[in-house]
């Protein structure tokens, strides 16, 4: 195999996980050395045995250097990718890809005249509990999905210094958003139709530490996609709703179930319970016959593994799997969402 | 105790439901014949001990009877009410009170007119769930509460005949979403200023068998309110959040919790868990310091029951718990709603 040697740029959290997990020689690819603009990074680069670069320049001027890893603030994506790719090097960049969709477009650009690979770490299409909702959705198992809601919630606020700006594309829609929307739209074959958002700032940051979107698509899918950091109790991960059943996913632990309905419901001849301070049919529980709960369980992913389909698009002109048509599909939904928020307003799409 | 004598009308499920267990006299109220235009119900009457009236005239003409519970179809509840009071009967008004706002003007006047007492069974406010919930949003236990969602979700359908009928007000943002948006007007002392909706038509009902709202309140309280029928999994009854906490009520048995933040987050030392394919600190649980979890309780109402007001109302001038200026606000959040569905759009309302 001939490896694709990598600089990490940015040896933060996401960065040194790059380099000490997922730039494996296995998918292709192998770290030969870190840059960060901050010394104290720098030095534990040392201690964990990387070569370290002091400038961006000595990386870009290495010729040994194939490909950098993006892992940076939001805001420095643009200028180190277009520099990257005009010094010849291909890309891989940590999310939120860019800012807004003008820097993308223009980043884009330079990777057609370069001819160089901008591929941008969505790693969240690989999450299991993503994968299994994603086959419940391509499968039919519970019948078409016509609700999808998709929710991570924390409790502990915005970490760290510069998630906590806006200059630098702070906010939970660029961090975690960006995640579960590319989710949504990666697994949903349809327009998205219209966009409704709310963001919340409990935490009193100028930028937003969660948000509610609801979303409908032309094939009559609804979405909603909510962030949350400061939510001491959790709803769950996902929760999803089928012609013929209903799935839930507590958690990463990927606890939860699949109830199956199986038999007809009666209508007519429903038996009442006692709910709060009334009688309800409506809500009584289905009867045990009409359903069956199957567990949940893990399933393959029905794609290549991210650094090795990279390794792939660049040896042997494979397609990408994160494709920057996609990328840029999503960061085009931040920007009506935000305005959607702004605006109060629900705004159509596609 | 001067029992004010009552008559049902109406005499389904509803109605049986107040001849046999509400209409107590331990509450000044007393059954003292039912009447039914379906003859198989009135002979179930019987069969209960019940006196029957074979017409709604023989009802009316009865001076013994000082008041009628009207537990029919919507659609009818207009003319009986209007009728009763004009005979000189108070009434008791099952939910939804009218098809519309124009029906109940015409009926609160004919009710001042008249001067006799029309009160709808908004009997939902005394659930002890949301007794609950109303306690945490009037104690600030967990802080102010800032985000309420309400969900009640069943897997039944639309059960027995009327309510999937248009004609009738079925359907069921009338049905059971009267009831929580009744709960979140009388609990958030704001005025509501957005309103979106989404209707849901999963069964092929002409009616909605479902809906979600959002909502959002002049005090910054933003609330959802969902109802679904074809939710073969449920989300908890009630999700709420504070400033210092979160809590969730699962279902009608009050099983859940309540988690209040009793320490500080250092959002500079979070330790990252990993979740998925990524490493997170924001997702990451709160430490075990910075939390206490508390078990949900029963908290007394503490305002009278719905019959034993409704006698006061009556012998002793009291102020009438369920208010028609409320019922009134209701009904027209519902019209708003079903024009922010047909439009797709969010509207403002007061």
């Amino acid at each position: 195999m001939d490896l694709i040697n990598f600089v990490v740029i940015g040896y933060g959290g996401m960065g040194s996980y790059h380099a000490k997990d997922l730039i494996q020689e296995s998918n292709g690819v192998k770290v030969v050395g870190v840059y960060d603009i901050d010394p104290t990074r720098l030095d534990l680069a040392k201690e964990n045995k990387f070569k370290t670069y002091e400038t961006l320049e000595s990386v870009l001027a290495d010729e040994t250097v194939e490909a950098v890893l993006i892992a940076t603030p939001n805001d420095s994506h643009k200028e180190l990718a277009i520099k990257a790719m005009k010094a010849g090097k291909h890309v891989v960049c940590e999310k939120p890809v860019m800012m807004n969709t003008t820097e993308l477009e223009e980043v884009i650009a330079i990777s057609k005249v370069e001819n160089k690979t901008f591929m941008v770490h969505q790693n969240r299409r690989w999450d299991n509990d993503f994968l299994i909702i994603r086959d419940l959705y391509k499968t039919h198992q519970i019948g078409d999905l016509f609700q999808i809601e998709s929710r991570v919630q924390g409790a502990n606020g915005i970490p760290g210094d510069w998630r906590h700006l806006k200059q630098h594309g702070g906010g939970m829609v660029l961090d975690w958003g960006v995640h579960l929307l590319d989710q949504m739209l990666f697994m949903i074959n349809s327009k998205l139709k219209t966009v409704s958002c709310d963001l919340s700032y409990v935490l009193g940051d100028e930028v937003d530490d969660g948000f509610i979107s609801y979303l409908t698509f032309e094939n009559g899918v609804k979405a909603i996609v909510e962030v949350g950091t400061t939510n001491f109790v959790k709803l769950p991960r996902w929760y999803v709703r089928g012609f013929e059943g209903a799935a839930v996913i507590n958690d990463w632990d990927l606890s939860g179930k699949i109830v199956k309905q199986t038999g007809t419901i009666d209508h007519h001849n429903l038996v009442p319970i006692q709910a709060g301070q009334g009688l309800t049919k409506t809500m009584a529980p289905p009867s045990e016959e009409a359903t069956t709960t199957f567990e949940i369980t893990e399933v393959p992913s029905d794609f290549d593994n991210f650094y090795h389909n990279f390794y792939d698009v660049i040896r042997n002109n494979a397609e990408p799997i994160v494709k920057n048509e996609e990328v840029y599909r999503v960061l085009r939904l931040i920007e009506v969402m935000f305005e959607a928020a702004e605006k109060k307003q629900t705004l159509t799409f596609e």
